[in-house]
């Protein structure tokens, strides 16, 4: 399963604000769409967005109608600028355009056309090593789970926000992968969803037990010893392993630290800001009021309420046991071990 | 505004499994009729099933067309015994079975009218003293609140809950009504949607301050310190204390005491099992797997997903602050202390 699938200058999307009750794909042809679908949240995961950016600079590139290098930058350049602007939070989102923006300036001096295919290319190569990466965090992450655990996650680090496979959930993939009798506990996690409509979905798919129930419910379970650890993916990671997640991932890492249940972040180095001392400087994306107030069109509170809708929360490093990445599992203390990783 | 009205032999109920989108009232005119609304939960609310329960009980006796003692007493026990089981967790609802039937006993050499008539003033004295029990735990909990405070509540336990003016909200309309200027931050309450649907609606009616937010989103605010307190009502105190309340009040409190901010219980005596020494022993509902999945008839969950659906959890004392009741606050040592209002 993949969210996102390119091919001859059309970026398609699987409709994540559908599924799981319709299966739909959508066609981005210009870069706007692609815009349009990271912030509309057609495609959303950290490492997904970053690499839909990525296609995005790419289909925007080719739509750059100009032989002048000049003009072709300074095009370029706004392209990027308007795909910084559809969130706030993921890093990846950045690093992607970093990445694309810094080898197109590095090829700046070959003929435009041609740059425009290394953009491509840059975004095709991103894309498999995403998937690659994900294997690997599911490699390192399946030496912590042990036979017959019982798995807690929160909002969806599938396949499904990244390139394929996942990466919280990639460590539960290869853990079932490998024949461990693991079991899974989703919460469905407001006001969005992801947990009901994209995890269960994909576990059940792949025929791993889910259970669903909802974000104020997870406490109870660890307090009732249901619970053998916790795994959540990341939108950004500060260099003192403070983690910026989906809205609700703090409260689990203080419930988890008191039923004492080991709290792992699994996401690939390029989530890790190495920009950013601690989580304090994560910026934190508001959201529409209507993503609390209503599901699928129907309104479920009052009319004019007011609301508050955070759409991520920081984990102080504290409450978090260990870090799972491609290249390995980093420990406390974070900041040392995070910099080796440079 | 009250939950619950008898008049001529009919309990007229708010339901408030429509509210806010709808404002309509379901006439009871059979015990039968009562029972189902409370399973329904079209009156919810520890108090105010229990009131709910006599006069379902009260409209039960007068079905029993018999002027033999012997067949009303037996067919009374059956209407309680049903009454019984409409809900497991709130320990009000078997208080107020428990009043209504020994006071039919007591009276039992009475003619049948006549204990008939004594079954219905018994319920109509716990409505209205209900009542007052919740201006009385409003005024002690107002002690605990300075001005300028947000305060976090969860679920509902406003006036819906009760027989009118609410517990925890209670405390709130007394701090609002002595002028301070306070606001309230409302959990939505997943999966039944009292805080969004019922509490917001209430706090609105007030103009009382209300911010929804959705029930992963408490722990964020408390870090970031924007909430003061948290004031929760409940469903059954055990003698230590431990507290069972609506799901997600477990998660709230150990956010709290890790915040480092008062976490308040307000409840009547009659929600005090005395025969329980701790929240062990107290019984959890599991309810339909529906509630999670679907909202307001619409699929919001993959079909045949593994569903679970704890209604209530239990919140060991040692993350209580203090309990208010209309006797007073009670702090600990929880179990003396709740000893010497018996």
């Amino acid at each position: 399963m993949r969210p996102l699938e390119y091919k001859d200058g059309v970026l398609k999307l699987i409709d994540q604000t559908k599924l799981p009750a319709e299966y739909s794909v959508v066609d981005c042809k210009t870069y706007s769409e692609v815009a349009a679908a990271i912030s509309g949240m057609i495609v959303r995961g950290a490492p997904a967005i970053g690499v839909t950016a990525a296609y995005g600079i790419a289909i925007g590139a080719m739509g750059i109608y100009t032989s002048s290098r000049e003009i072709f930058f300074k095009e370029l350049e706004e392209i990027c600028n308007d795909m910084r602007s559809t969130r706030p939070t993921a890093v990846n989102l950045f690093w992607a355009i970093d990445r694309v923006y810094g080898k197109a300036l590095s090829n700046r001096s070959k003929p435009v056309a041609e740059i425009k295919e290394i953009i491509l290319q840059e975004a095709l190569r991103m894309d498999s090593e995403d998937v690659d990466t994900n294997k690997k965090i599911g490699i390192h992450g399946n030496e912590l789970i042990k036979d017959h655990w019982t798995i807690l996650t929160h909002c969806n680090a599938g396949a499904l926000a990244t390139c394929g496979y996942g990466t919280a959930l990639g460590i539960i993939r290869v853990a079932h992968e490998k024949g461990k009798k693991i079991k899974v506990f989703a919460d469905e996690t407001r006001p969005y969803l992801q947990g009901a409509r994209l995890t269960a979905w994909e576990l059940m798919q792949d025929k791993i037990p889910v259970t669903l129930i909802c974000d104020n419910m997870a406490g109870h379970f660890m307090k009732a010893g249901k619970i053998d650890c916790v795994i959540v993916g990341a939108d950004r990671i500060a260099l003192n392993g403070d983690t910026a997640n989906k809205i609700g991932t703090y409260s689990i890492s203080v419930l988890a630290r008191e039923n004492n249940i080991p709290f792992y972040v699994a996401a690939p180095i390029s989530t890790i800001d190495f920009s950013i001392k601690s989580g304090d400087e994560i910026p934190i994306e508001e959201r529409r009021a209507e993503e609390v107030t209503h599901i699928k069109g129907i309104r479920i509170a009052p009319e004019d309420v007011t609301v508050m809708n955070p759409a991520f929360d920081v984990t102080p490093h504290k409450y978090i046991t260990a870090i799972i990445t491609e290249k390995g599992v980093i420990y406390p203390p974070f900041e040392e071990n995070i910099l080796k990783l440079k």
